[in-house]
């Protein structure tokens, strides 16, 4: 019989589980997100994925926040986060890590996501903009390439989070679970 | 130079040439979906993957609503959509046009979703549960398999709108993008 699983049974980790276990190799950055009901359903997201840390910039609030965690649902403590405030704060953290930036925006060089060839041994640090906005000319920049996920639709962009949710999605499937 | 596209450059159809134009041929079930921010955002998901068609069921609510167009931006224009009162009816729709029903749950046979084998020729009914209870078990019994998103965090699942997201990417990828 198919019955859905027990919560004991899905055989999730706890907190300290999670800290100490090995992530998957990308940086979330976060450039200027307004909702925080984005920001808290990109902590649940990231932890879904075993991210290794989330970057929040600028406007982008931060934990603890009540109204990030309706969203987070206690993702915001298991998921390893920093704060910065500038975009060159970020530039040069990601250098310093030797950590090359992705952007995923729209751009007039994009790779669409299903065309992106991932390398197993990088991190990547991957930049989500502004509602509106989108990332920052100053951040695209910096990137050193900028990723689209292809769309088909009357509307000009998904929601941040649902980009999120595809794009650690297509890194892990493509990287963590193809050999499995 | 590597510049962000502007909203005519993105080249988007409008609601009319996405009435008239050639599916994906998916549809995305809610089976008890409470959130209407969730609503909204499966909407605009679905348009940005021309999907088929949205079937709301029980306590989901349907447009025209102010809370589901906060996050549906226009979306439940384009994407076509039909309201059922019960489960039973949602299966006997799906038996009636010949489409079997996957639910996307964590079950005791689920297939992760990254070893799903998709049949290029085939509509897909993608059932997506309540936000705590999930897909109801006598729609998973009627299921033709259970397909599940494979996790590692702390927590039970993904948001229901992020679980979309990927599992619409995932098929749009694996069948329409594969040969570009």
């Amino acid at each position: 019989m198919n019955r859905k699983l027990k919560l004991e049974e899905l055989n999730r980790i706890n907190i300290e589980a999670f800290k100490s276990s090995i992530k998957s190799p990308i940086i979330v950055i976060l450039n200027d997100i307004r909702s925080l009901q984005n920001i808290g359903s990109i902590f649940r997201t990231s932890d879904a994925f075993r991210i290794q840390e989330i970057w929040l910039q600028g406007i982008t609030a931060q934990p603890p926040h009540r109204e990030i965690n309706k969203t987070a649902l206690g993702a915001t403590n298991s998921v390893s986060w920093k704060y910065f405030e500038t975009e060159k704060e970020i530039i040069e953290a990601a250098q310093k890590l030797g950590v090359d930036l992705f952007s995923i925006e729209q751009t007039t060089k994009s790779i669409m996501l299903n065309k992106f060839s991932l390398d197993n041994d990088k991190t990547y640090g991957l930049v989500f903009g502004n509602e509106v906005n989108g990332v920052s000319d100053y951040i695209i920049g910096e990137s050193k390439a900028c990723i689209e996920i292809p769309q088909f639709g009357t509307k000009h962009s998904l929601n941040v989070s649902i980009s999120v949710g595809i794009a650690l999605w297509e890194m892990v499937r493509s990287r963590t679970l193809r050999t499995e």
